[in-house]
């Protein structure tokens, strides 16, 4: 990694401690990413990408804002990136998987609050995350209690817009939506200076569904069995879709499609075509959050799909087509959004539907259904989910977590239990 | 109490289990209330409503529902009594304010869920509360993820309506809330046969609106040192208020009233002028969870006023008057709950300026902010009450604890030390 002090200083990052937070990941990323059998070529763009992590993609942030540009951070698949691309910024998926930022967090937020909300607020506060800083302001949303308030709290450090998300599936929702879409809008117009045009808007928004469905044909080829890639590997790909650039990621997840359709007709895979296939299911893991995955396919299984923001939620559905006009559009948009099936929502039947439809489709032997510990809204669903499985036969193991190690053990035992269990 | 164990039984109460409920009630109450000093005469009707807890007013239910009635069961401030009593169904808050009940809801919800809808869900699925039996459907809201979720949970044991409550201040939040008054009402009245006409909508206002403005007028007595009644008997009353008949309540509160100005205009009080005066804010207390106010009073202060759902957020503010049609009721409706200064809403700057105004008005020499264990909104909104009683010198006490016992003596320790430096 080239040398980027200075600009992490330009940054105010408190380089001590970043220092210390970098210097743990490339051990991690080793042991986790790169003893695994059998990786994709397609891969090594996404480890050199995860090796500058916060460098080169900082560095072309800085680049773009010493240009005029904006930067935009979220945390949130309700959050539209294609406008935010529409109006010449750049949105960026903020810093919000690891413990190390967790205790700067508490220092303010309550304790009983999930490790997700906890990690970003602690970047924030402990000015660890490049991203947040290099952002000219962070747009929330109202998609849980955890979040709109402690948005709240973040808007003391740092400019914070926050859109809100209605809670039933109703015309005035989509309304109050659509509203909050158009007040976007006018924020990004007013920070950015740029007119967001009806052509703007359209190349944007065709940008991010070329992304989306590059995403799509990457999960599609996990149906296979044997799977042509591992979970470890598919979760990084949509990890990192949230910050890297929009045309370059495209062309990297389509050249590593290119290679996964390969293997699917050789077939050929990363794992033994008995290996019990797992959908994992529930709240979203942020970089570096990927313990589940790494103890389910320690643990001999392989994880074939993601019912998650860090998943199918952030690549389906697309964008529906529309007459073009700026209005058109940001109907398509809305309506796009609100077909994201979110435990925000009440009810959210539809996303028992698509984890049903998942399970069959990819042929699962079974599901985790991951919560962070103290999201209440997909812990409560996981009641649901539970239920409807059991009617098809298909196990599900519920675990509840947070960024720490020190339920790694205990974790494993259950993973274990559990493949023991969906092999007979 | 009468005997009303076949009426219990009609209502399908695990009668064992209830039994064991019941019996500990009246030592309990006895130990905290009827032991205080120098209470109030009026305060004798809400013993005695106490003692029937779960006797006569769940007769007058029954008999309700025998001449064609129906009950419709509530948890939330943002559901409209006067919209069910328009339509000659009778409101009433049901049952949340105990551990024994959250048991029998963790078989089903997740532990870390508040303790207020652990109650509430145990209750319905233990069958122990003879309101939710006796109540034709619920009506829940949105106002925060655990409650949200509950419901539809709740749903599968009991008919369930959810109304959506907005999170941001806007005017297409207030068209929303508008569009959910509407939905209600023709549920309503889908559900009773009653057509809410503006006559009957206007009469069961003014019924609702006295019964506040008693309410009003008992939280301005307290402003009074020393005052003329203890935190532990004001709550009471407000609790009782969710689920007794509006008009003989609001006599009995006007009784109360009374006589409590009276012991204003000759200086007669509860406690020592010179007691430690404490405004509690925060999550809701229901019946008979007394824990916080009781400790702090048994600790030498007294509780002056309560910030909370059960407490100002139930009886203020007034419905603006308005042209009395029924759009322009249902708008003022809309208006009045909207300006309730809930946790739920982002950002929520004029709960801060009630918590000031109350700490100014009522002389208040400390306030104790309570949070129910794994409430998010409001264990947020602490870091921002505190911040702004600190700038204007009023010291803060957070206090974050459920149902159990178990934290009592740590509570009682940190109150004392709380109160020992308040008092200097």
């Amino acid at each position: 990694m080239a040398d980027y002090r200075s600009m992490w200083a330009e940054l105010g990052l408190d380089l001590e401690k970043h220092d210390i937070l970098l210097g743990a990941l490339p051990g991690m990323y080793e042991g986790i990413f790169l003893t695994q059998d059998n990786r994709p070529e397609g891969m090594a763009y996404f480890d050199f990408v995860i090796g500058e992590i916060h460098g080169l993609r900082v560095k072309e942030l800085m680049d773009h804002k010493a240009s005029g540009g904006k930067v935009v951070g979220l945390f949130c698949v309700f959050v539209p990136e294609d406008l935010i691309l529409a109006a010449g910024a750049i949105p960026v998926g903020l810093c919000a998987g690891t413990q190390f930022s967790v205790p700067d967090a508490e220092e303010v937020l309550p304790r009983n609050t999930c490790a997700l909300i906890k990690s970003s607020f602690g970047f924030k506060v402990g000015r660890t995350c490049p991203y947040v800083q290099a952002s000219d302001f962070v747009i929330g949303e109202t998609t849980c209690d955890g979040k709109k308030k402690m948005y709240e709290l973040l808007g003391q450090y740092h400019p914070t817009y926050v859109m809100e998300v209605p809670q039933k599936k109703t015309p005035l929702g989509r309304e109050l939506f659509l509203e909050e879409l158009r007040g976007l809008k006018a924020k990004l117009e007013e920070e950015t200076g740029v007119t967001i045009t009806a052509e703007r808007l359209a190349e944007a928004t065709a940008l991010v569904e070329a992304k989306r469905a590059a995403l799509r044909r990457l999960h599609n080829a996990r149906r296979a069995r044997p799977v042509p890639i591992s979970g470890l590997d598919a979760l990084l790909v949509t990890q990192v879709a949230f910050y890297d650039d929009v045309v370059r990621f495209t062309e990297k997840v389509s050249a590593l499609c290119d290679e996964l359709e390969g293997r699917v007709a050789r077939g050929e895979g990363v794992a033994p075509a008995a290996a019990p296939r797992i959908l994992v299911s529930g709240s979203p893991m942020a970089v570096p959050n990927w313990k589940l995955h790494r103890i389910l396919e320690d643990s001999g299984a392989v994880v074939v799909g993601e019912e998650s923001c860090t998943g199918t939620r952030y690549f389906t559905p697309a964008v529906a087509k529309n007459d073009g006009t700026l209005a058109g559009q940001l109907a398509a948009i809305a309506d796009r959004q609100l077909e994201t099936h979110c435990a925000c929502f009440t009810p959210n039947d539809e996303r028992i539907d698509d984890v049903l439809t998942l399970a069959e489709g990819w042929d699962v032997d079974g599901v985790v259904h991951y919560s962070l510990q103290f999201c209440h809204t997909f812990a409560n669903e996981a009641v649901k989910v539970e239920k409807a499985l059991a009617i098809r036969g298909v196990p599900l193991l519920r675990i509840e977590t947070d960024y720490s190690d020190e339920d790694m053990g205990q974790i494993r035992n259950r993973v274990d239990a559990f493949l023991e269990m969906v092999r007979r």
